[in-house]
């Protein structure tokens, strides 16, 4: 961490921040500016939060130089983390699909899009059976119906389940049920949710909160792996920003630079981070060329009668079209799809 | 809603959501534009979600007339709501001030602070014992311990208490023993923990999201409110945006926009939404100065040593000079502060 | 024009705002809705600022139907516009790349990388010669002489010139030196400089501002369209958000949104939207995946002693690699580089 | 400036950097964490850009320690810059109120409005000529007959006559007509007019730009300053954000913060930052409980025909209303209204 002093801060208030560093266990450097002093603290410093230092009298700023997570740290592991599910792994050469409806409505519904998206090429079932919306007054999910569909579609198409877990009290029930737990953006802080989802060993996707950075992003994924649930992917699901043109702001950038500071898979998530199904497929090919290593995707296969998301969601037809052009960008940028699961 | 269609959209696809309007028991009104058709529809279409006339073909966009939330709206509700707490009310004529440390550190320092800021003018006590921190690696709060000084503290200064809920799992002892159980930015729209929170009968501190609209500040409330818990109060907390000069942006603009749009008591939060110290007194009276109904403000017997959030605390030194100013703004705005206990 | 009317809007407050509708020249529709009125205004509105409906008596607030902005909108022309410069064209089939410095620092400088970057396949070169910096007490600009070394540069490689304009007195000598007018972010709402640009023939590269919209940004090409300049390039750059991983957030969405609003041909400059060489190369790819109709790229022979925006410059070598990149992208999605000038 | 390495730089990657400091005239100090090197850059740094630093081979990333701004900066002129115009003060202990209409419409209008507000407690007029406006088929002010009116108006009301400028070619016939040259939000990077306006020696209002962090509204005003033109206000007027409650939102932050950072006069307007005339009496209360030196506010006789921003523009009687609300919180905070011409 460098301390920036004030102009002016005396040298009893340099003494007393020295101090400060040193019964924290770290070591003091002294920079004397033209302006103003700049105090180096140096040592094993992840757990000591910088606020302690902002406090003292006379310092003006504290940076913190190492990167505040570390388990998730390209830094600390290099080579990339390669999770296997069933059929194809995420977070290496192959591109893995996840593809359904925003919710579970009923069995024939499901199991109607879980084939369709499996032709078209999905390497996994996505489905909601806890819905989180803004509103009180409209369609919450399925819940454990929505999970024994979920199960039905999986033994029919031999594709793994992906749905999202709401809550502590979901653990038990979405473990048995699903293969990766999805972390929902507005739940990306939720510490409970996470402590609890760390301690199982369910693969998770854990999406970026509407204006979380990517370091909090970072920081919350730290909070599953330091449970010991190694196996977590992230995803860009759009951003909030004063542009209203489409619903969130797709953070492309979030690609590489998630890439270039963790050792996880990094997916991208193009129905919610346009929020119109027009933008999904631009959208999803623009995530491949810029080295994601996955995609989810929501497909209903009637989006005018959808219960949720309808506006973003793809026909199987225009989804069927949209993995043929994902295809060639990944071959493009010398990736290839994950295989699809033949008919069982 | 207003439905407004594409240019060019063909008379089948007009026909097709009059229909689609009628079959959710709305009634179509159809203006012919110059460029584009328009259609209105009207009834009761609080629980019809506009996105499912956003899928129909040939549709443009679709704008909500009416607003999506009931019970916290003005409109139905036009008197203020004033719950009164121990010795106080908050949403009448008078300004409530919410004082205390960011977490309970021990039973020596939350009774120090309590008698300080109840003897600078502090109406109720705060304090976290259950710390939502971005980091894994640091303090993460007392729990049931700090519960139990939170409630000595009671015991010994007579004012109220006010803390901060995390999980469906706390609400039982949290209920035991705060008076007003707080709901933080990261967890505004974690649903299934307001859903709980509105079965209980316990006061509501609600804050706003990180990056939530005001219009969802007000759904989340809802979601409370439907519950039949009625007793919600809503706090600007500061909201994210690209200036990084201070912690987070205080949405001033807030305060009348919300007395106009609900009769729910509005509070705001200095510490918070300046990040600084040395910013929390202007602040705290520029909201009194714009309608807010209350202050809750993070005070610290000894910043440099706070286990969180001391760079934004104040010294209870400064928390009574911040009373006194505060004190001359209300009475310029025909308010006063709620009456201090006395000593027991 | 739909104006809302608050609930409980009297009747004579209803008649005063159709009055006001007719004034204008427009024709009401009125719907009675079951909490409010609502009331159409159809006609030619494109003149009629929605303001003067906004403050009457009774409104609750006004949607403009129809979009503001005319002659660069693609209901109005449906084909792509294709303009082409000196060897290749911007908007149809190809994929047009501008690349050079940040700033013209001296005649070697330029020449060495106008080769650099024509052989490793740029059909365009950019280069700075009047520079918008934050700060006064930095390099500002070469003037004029900076444009005759991009004259010299033209000779020599027979690539048309992109540089950025920043007042209406350098319009004349610009219009002599350049082929393509560079408008800046932060002049997308000068207006006057608009307006002056719209009176040439010269082709115009209209950057988006940090924090406009989309449609803020067809609007401002409008000012230069209405003064009979048809040949308007429109550039994505990045916008500004709360995210400081990257110096600005690529809207990779606008790529697409403004592809199927406009016919005017669409670029994106990932080295100002990242802010980082090492994304460059991503971002790029990215760009022409969503539909991206050229790149903008700064390249400098010794980044490291650049005198502005070195960080995000790639040096010609990896630029040559981004090209290949691209080139295999631009394949994937069906279209192709635009030809590279051989030597003259 | 510090000079972060990235963790694994190599011995000579460091002794690179040190010499690019030393060549730049500053002295090295380094600093061998644990993971990091850091190497402190000390000297007169100020024309110095961080840049180069951050693109030398292991550099992670580069800090500025002291601020980049200068003339204006509270640590080299501690004490508060007051300006006197024409019978009041701005920067002292008197609150300034600046009013008037958005736009001069007519000689009428003008002349109506100007007695009223000066009555009502203005000490300044406002009143636009040359109009920014998004559209380029919308009113775009009366230009010098304008100012001629203004001129009319200053000499019924004794007022000082506040206007924007908007290009360099203004310069003359503005200076010759107004007391205060406003540069607006879209303006504020627009260095060649900010140069101009520094050559004159009339007092400038600068607005802050819709998405300028306060550091970059310092760095504009030095353009200013840095001509010698010393007589600059700064002014709030709101920043773009996600929320769509309000046209802008009020950074009421900024008043400390800037009030801290700057001995420049710092102002509000209420009437842009909020975008409704209904907040705009709370707001500019809060802006003079959080410390701001003045107020500029929208004024019209007759809103619902104002030909731009009635919808934000208060009634004479409102603004009247306004003035006596404001007066009272001024005194709260030990300060008080500046005195208003007597008729003449």
């Amino acid at each position: 961490m460098m301390i920036i002093m004030q102009p002016g801060a005396s040298k009893s208030q340099v003494a007393h921040v020295i101090n400060h560093i040193e019964e924290n266990n770290l070591f003091a450097h002294v920079i004397e500016g033209v302006e103003q002093t700049i105090i180096g603290a140096v040592g094993e410093s992840h757990a000591v939060p910088k606020e302690i230092f902002e406090v003292l009298p006379g310092v003006l700023s504290v940076t913190r130089i190492s990167q505040p997570y570390k388990l998730g740290s390209r830094q600390f592991h290099p080579e990339n983390s390669v999770f296997s599910l069933d059929g194809f792994a995420v977070g290496g050469d192959e591109i893995a699909i996840i593809a359904g409806p925003c919710s579970v409505e009923s069995r024939t519904q499901l199991l109607e899009i879980a084939q369709a998206v499996r032709e078209a090429g999905a390497n996994a079932l996505r489905g909601g059976v806890f819905k989180p919306r803004t509103s009180p007054y409209v369609f919450q999910g399925l819940g454990e119906e929505g999970l024994e569909y979920l199960a039905e579609a999986r033994e029919l198409t031999g594709m793994p389940i992906v749905a999202e877990i709401m809550a502590v009290s979901q653990v038990d029930v979405m473990v048995k049920y699903v293969d990766v737990l999805q972390v929902g953006a507005r739940n990306m802080q939720n510490y409970n949710l996470l402590r609890a989802i760390g301690e199982t060993r369910t693969s998770v996707l854990l999406k970026r909160g509407l204006s979380a950075t990517i370091e909090e992003l970072l920081m919350a994924s730290e909070y599953i792996l330091s449970g010991g649930n190694t196996r977590v992917m992230l995803c860009e699901r759009g951003i909030r920003t004063f542009e209203t043109a489409t619903r969130n702001t797709t953070d492309i950038n979030a690609i590489p630079v998630l890439k270039s500071l963790t050792h996880l898979p990094v997916i991208l998530d193009p129905s919610h981070s346009t929020g119109d199904s027009a933008y999904v497929a631009s959208i999803a090919k623009a995530a491949v060329a810029a080295g994601a290593d996955g995609l989810i995707i929501e497909v209903h296969n009637d989006p005018s009668h959808a219960l949720s998301d309808g506006r973003q969601s793809l026909t199987p037809e225009n989804f069927a079209k949209l993995v043929r052009q994902v295809k060639a960008v990944a071959e493009a940028v010398d990736r290839k799809l994950a295989p699809v699961k033949a008919n069982l």
